[in-house]
């Protein structure tokens, strides 16, 4: 379809009276955290963990356990953990854009945001075989408007191996 | 991401006065169909004729043309075309389906609407050789929100075989 | 890319002198109710079971629990929940459309060309909210070549409302 | 689906003779520049022209023409311009890729190869409005295996401005 995205704001930074202290953006961390590793329950099976909240590149990473594997022989990832761990990865790094681009708002206000992102679609790419002990996933946004958020992930294994890519798109607000 | 579409309002049809006549929907189809096939300029390129207007299937048609082949040698639909219909039927579903779900605007409203209409992402799944004289790309939503749309859409030639099928995320308004 | 698909045999049933037994289609289907529902370990957290071999339209199904859900306040099932299910379902409807194709061969032969089954790519889309008690995911062949196997997949839960919709692409041989 | 890639051979360059001489690149590169800009008959419509044959990011270009646009008013390239660039440089990259990866191999020998290139789907995320004067489409292999090439693409203006990226995955040999 042609006119794409005439009504998107453009993705300009709101200019902002003040940034938030460094003690609500430990605050914010903490209650980001709490919410990726814990709050998110299914991403307490997986078992991941908050990494980084750079806002250029945000990581998650897990941990290579018998229930996350796909058959037994093989003793690789299933496909619906890398596809899962891909979208988590997506969301968290739209929540860290967010957290950025309302940079003077509070932990609350923020999390007031995060509570209505929500993925629109996902797609994943299975390139190597998920074999490992440590994955780390690493979600980069490509836009992030006044509605829609795009965002491309990655995960590697330990050694630095590009096991799968992923591109998903979230709804913002 | 699991907060999937927290914010999204309902997908119920706005409880409308009155449907508009049979005189304006005709002038509805008049003009989209004037946009569908000539104002997108690159539609004339494919030769996308509208088809059908039916809100649960919208179809546009196009015919096998020289320009339209991918390599010479095989006279097959170049992959690109088949992405570009697929793009353009889910697009004009969505307008479509707009048009119903605010079935009591005039021509003009809708026209309003369709031009805040953007494909946010698509993805083409090619099936088998583009080969034919004439192939129908139809489109079926299956969400129509306030903000986001989806639409998952066939390409068929004459014969019926399903030459790929598409899936893609629109923004509405 | 235009030369879609020059070397992909036709999708045709392998004329085969006959078809397997009732008996070994039904260890056929009591491996791979062992595969789907425990060898792959991680389909155990989500509690995946065999619903139908259908192969027209086979279906896998699961409970809401709490290790399924997304964000705790709001009791919905995680995406990566979803996407997990979606791929998972392809894979078996490709795994029935192999055992179905080459219907001559016993429980151990299918399970073979079952291991070397592979998902390329998975797309999915988010469409309601994942509420519900049980969860059924249905996978349509759109494509089973010699090389390429493509697959839509649903999931809706026992209301029959559409959660999500899935397309993806698996290696086969 | 678990068993990822299972039979897919290891992505490694096959250990070749001798590389191929320079007047043969030349060859070759002259044949792909032929196929690429005139025999795609749709590449002609879309004024695809060869930038870059360097294999870690294969490029091609093309000039904004009012053929190409989607709706009169916005002058801004329509989607499925956008979608058939991004799949064109993506089998572009794939043919670039296998042409190094048998580096020994004759022009006719790759462009054997080429002619069993296919899509097998393709994800384009469009992210900000296709205006400008000169749009460049630069493929990036992720995989290139015995049976599967997967690729990242992306579409800029003249001014860097990240117009749309994609994924997409091919069927090779």
């Amino acid at each position: 379809m042609p006119p794409t995205f005439t009504a998107l704001p453009p993705m300009t930074n709101v200019p902002l009276a003040t940034r938030r202290s460094t003690a609500e953006q430990a605050r914010l961390e903490t209650m980001l955290r709490d919410v990726f590793e814990h709050r998110l329950r299914f991403n307490e099976v997986l078992g991941l963990r908050v990494v980084s909240f750079a806002p250029e590149a945000p990581q998650l990473a897990f941990d290579m356990r018998p229930e996350l594997i796909g058959h037994y022989l093989h003793g690789r990832l299933h496909g619906g953990v890398i596809a899962a761990a891909l979208d988590t990865v997506g969301g968290f790094a739209v929540t860290v854009g967010i957290a950025e681009k309302f940079n003077s708002e509070t932990a609350e206000q923020v999390g007031h945001r995060f509570g209505r992102i929500g993925t629109i679609d996902l797609r994943a790419d299975y390139l190597h075989q998920g074999i490992g002990k440590t994955f780390t996933a690493t979600g980069r946004i490509t836009r992030l408007g006044g509605r829609i958020a795009s965002v491309q992930m990655t995960l590697e294994n330990e050694a630095g191996l590009l096991i799968a890519t992923g591109s998903a798109a979230y709804v913002v607000s």
